[in-house]
């Protein structure tokens, strides 16, 4: 295939937008649409529309979830139990399949952001990267020597369990687990908490204490666990820099040198492809089922 | 080397006992010894004295940690800052190499064990494995697609945080976190709460309650992080089966079908090669390192 002009489809599938994009071999994008996320019907049409003018080889789909994974499943390629009701037991993979006879690649919006910034941007060359987004939602993705981590299905990182803040009154958001980190500490725990969006709060507001303190309790926990080499900040909350520096001084104090990390601005970084990651990651899914490198 | 007879090298290296065992190519167990864990010099002579028998072709060492594990590192192959004061910054790995010329692997005592139970026992066929284990201590390794799962370093599962049991007035023995799980759920603790060892303390006792809803805190986390296909659970204190069915009831309550797990008989289970996992990892890994396919 060297030389060969090679053309990936991505879609970046959320739970409020769709980004569709077309790239090349080196992953670069040269087209790239988004609207919003209406009825299966009506945003499909739209995916349709955008790639039935290229001549794709592969695509990457990294759709918001929970989704079904297991290939030997019935309703593998499925999206499964999201409170979008329209888009409950919609057969993702299955629509564009029956539309597009190529290799098409299938994971979660938060696994190819990992990917692309595993393999293309902040994690380059590394062998262990976990990427958190917190944002309308919060979740995680862990790339372990290039490979999506998966098992049993996706992971769900954004619902652990965290010890509340003995002054943070809020009960959480999370219609599963009340107060888990993302019932805790997304986006809309702060318009819940103090009526205003999180950009129209000052720093000094004790809402940051405790979204720094649930995201370090977490970042613990993940480090822990997973070991990872770095771990890349992405979504709309991060985008405020004296939180993720917050962020960093709690994670530092919980860890106390127990376990060694690399420079803590080395470790905690925020996304170096910036909106991109996930459309990246969407080509790099497509190129390696083409190749069938994935599974 | 098909046909020709392989003679692997294995150290499951405790904190309070030593085992050192040779096997063939089939990672059986043809000689084993075991000591207690005294001094290093001590304690590597009689492992000298063992190996020194035979024409080995390669040796598997899992530590007691935390280990130095970054072959870049200056302290590669070191057990690290343990509170066994003999052992602190002792050159393991360069011991073991500076008397055998022949290829050596290096991992954690739970790493091991989880490879054991991963590659030959209860994890047989599947990608992505925990093993966990409960005893003097609390430890987790996870085999992700046949390797052991490292990043930074190896994990540190047993010190994540867990919420503390409301009617739980005990306040944790971990030296560097107090009530994180080791210190609130490792074998020690029912000794430090109620004077006796758990052998002796029928299932009536409230302190199960503690144990097995803390242990299933910390599954729920492992699941929702690493999304294992199977979780095993080894250590003396899960050879109370009265505890794991309690352990595996509150994980099933926790999740409550958030996320789709295998049958909770299947997802969770004891090691099937026995107190033999490690070695049998040992084995697996001096395998690998002959072969080279270990980085």
């Amino acid at each position: 295939m060297e030389g060969e002009f090679v053309l990936y489809g991505a879609i970046e599938a959320g739970g409020t937008k769709f980004v569709c994009a077309v790239g090349d071999r080196n992953f670069e994008v040269t087209q790239k649409v988004s609207f919003p996320t209406r009825t299966p019907e009506e945003t499909m049409n739209k995916v349709y529309e955008f790639f039935n003018r290229y001549n794709l080889k592969s695509i990457g789909i990294g759709s918001f979830g929970p989704i079904d994974l297991i290939p030997e499943s019935s309703t593998y390629g499925y999206i499964k139990n999201t409170p979008k009701d329209r888009w409950k037991n919609f057969d993702f993979l299955g629509s564009l399949k029956a539309k597009y006879d190529i290799p098409i690649g299938w994971s979660t919006d938060v696994n190819i952001a990992a990917l692309g910034e595993a393999i293309k941007g902040a994690g380059k060359g590394l062998d262990n990267i976990l990427y958190l987004t917190v944002g309308t939602g919060i979740g995680g993705g862990a790339i372990i020597k290039g490979n999506i981590l998966e098992g049993v299905g996706h992971p769900e990182m954004g619902h652990i369990m965290i010890k509340p803040h003995p002054d943070d009154k809020f009960e959480g958001l999370c219609p599963f687990h009340s107060n888990c980190l993302e019932g805790m500490a997304s986006g809309p725990t702060i318009e819940a908490r103090l009526g205003k969006k999180g950009k129209e709060i000052c720093n000094t507001n004790v809402v940051w204490v405790y979204l720094a303190d649930y995201i370090a309790q977490a970042l613990f926990n993940y480090t822990l666990i997973l070991s990872p080499n770095k771990i890349i900040l992405g979504g709309g909350v991060m985008k405020n820099m004296y939180l993720v520096e917050q962020i960093k001084n709690k994670l530092k104090e919980k860890l106390d040198d127990y376990i060694t990390i690399p420079p803590i601005n080395q470790y905690i970084t925020t996304p170096n492809q910036g909106d991109d990651c996930g459309i990246i990651g969407g080509f790099i899914l497509a190129d390696r089922v083409l190749k069938k490198v994935c599974r």
